[in-house]
């Protein structure tokens, strides 16, 4: 099936040259499809008949104001990917940059899903038995109970859209496992999500960052702040302790394999959930290898519909 | 010199017998100190000429509402020896009971240090170069951006009288470097630190927990809620990572040692920082060889009277 990716190409940390790069070595594998970079005239890109490039007149900095931002730059590569989105000539988009921008831009120019105040960013993590769902680990500072009610209900469409309809556990991430541990919120959507007992997932109570890894949680649920602080301090612990153990341990190529396996599934970098359209927000440091498979990742959904498939289960 | 320390037995995790057994191993490398051990009728203690015991009629639980447990459980193993504390009848405490708990009967009964409005606990934590010192790791579910700047304060002192009086980096936890990343009280507090130009550490501004482990950063500043998720993390990831890595790699005994070295300071305990008395929580599921740490660490401590040091650099 042919489908059209957009592809930021700007306010990353890591260079347009070397997203450019990985966006070549993928369109390769997928001849079928097509590629729309947006760009800043100051980088200019060799169009060919799968790669096209749309320029836009400003960039969208790390350090701007997220919804000041996508109000004031309309005209940028990352507002004006999401438009391209929202009158549905690309298929997906992905971008580097400013994460608060790529979150606000898709809450404001796209539909949101049924019952989603607000979107989510997704993550998949790495867990005992396989893959865990994480939302949101860093689209909204702050939310309130019901969104992480939203976000339990959204958590469990992608999980089984991804895993052929299995019911999931779901748990909110918090700092201890009684009801009434965490910030107000956590408590109230503890209560909430206890008293609803929706069928269509199991709901496993609060789950603490230390013993997750090792539970069969499916979904885990937490505000941006707290999710982002996880996902980071997951990134920052797993990296010294392989750096550690690197300069210990003999067995130097199992240890890359190990650390390649472990880091694999971030690779494919995180969903903007919530909307109706796929959005992908990659890390601003990606490597060239890390954004081959998140525009790969990207490319396969699309063509195997799975945002329509997602939807069925909400 | 002679030194009193005093040691919850209840409301852990771990069993009375374990703490027990860990206090009769660590007396024996005191013979100068004493020990008082806090317990409940129910697991009775054979006294000796180091070891005395006091019972309470109560037992703080870890889902005990913490201000409540403290008002109405008074004769309570954890409150009595918070109580002798007070009279200084012991020179330290030291439990692995209910942390919210632990650190309200602190701030309640013992005077607080210099404009301190409220204790934080207080963690080390290994890094590139050495230690790092992290607070609140758990004592504060949520926090103002004044008691943000006093945790920097407070860290800065233990810093120095832990390391001679080198002036520390001090950083803010934050998911994301620029000023105006995070939660209000992180951005508030940001701009109080940048604008006051303390002469007593150096304020690096915000950092990331995918960096800080990287980073020459010496003093870490957070609110209970993330700081915790942050400690909890770190506990969880490490021990995915080494678990995986023992199914992989052949040389199981460095990786054992590598994962005590990484885990070691840790076993020290979190520090109730900010009031006038050495109060140690220890984790709910700690290992004889941890609590045997954590008990020696506390008596060394207060041999070298550590928060007398302390209090110079407030």
């Amino acid at each position: 099936m042919s489908s059209t990716i957009g592809i930021d190409l700007m306010g990353a940390d890591v260079s347009p040259d070397i997203i450019y790069d990985a966006v070549q070595t993928t369109a390769s594998k997928f001849p079928q499809s097509r590629f729309v970079l947006f760009s800043h005239p100051s980088f200019v890109v060799q169009e060919s008949s799968q790669i096209q490039v749309s320029y836009a007149a400003h960039v969208i900095e790390m350090e701007d104001s997220p919804l000041q931002a996508v109000r004031c730059k309309k005209d940028s590569s990352l507002v004006s990917g999401i438009l391209l989105l929202q009158e549905q000539k690309i298929d997906a988009f992905i971008s580097c940059g400013n994460t608060g921008a790529l979150v606000a831009a898709s809450s404001l120019y796209l539909s949101h899903l049924p019952n989603i105040d607000r979107p989510a960013l997704l993550a998949l993590f790495p867990s005992r038995k396989g893959s865990m769902v994480v939302l949101d680990v860093g689209g909204n500072v702050s939310v309130k109970a019901k969104q992480l009610c939203q976000f339990a209900k959204m958590g469990t469409a992608y999980f089984k859209a991804r895993f052929s309809g299995k019911i999931p556990k779901v748990a909110l991430l918090n700092i201890g496992s009684e009801s009434e541990k965490g910030t107000k919120e956590l408590q109230e959507a503890y209560h909430i999500l206890q008293a609803a007992a929706d069928p269509s997932f199991i709901f496993a109570g609060n789950v603490e960052p230390s013993s997750v890894f090792m539970q069969d949680i499916d979904v885990l649920v937490t505000s941006g702040f707290a999710g982002n602080i996880f996902l980071k301090t997951a990134e920052g612990v797993a990296s010294f302790v392989f750096q550690k153990a690197a300069e210990r341990l003999s067995d130097k190529q199992e240890l890359t394999h190990l650390a390649h396996e472990l880091s694999y599934e971030a690779y494919a970098g995180a969903l903007v959930a919530g909307v109706d359209g796929v959005v992908v927000k990659c890390h601003g440091y990606s490597s060239k290898e890390a954004l081959c498979s998140a525009i790969e990742a990207t490319t396969e959904q699309v063509q195997a519909k799975f945002l329509n498939n997602l939807k069925q289960f909400l």
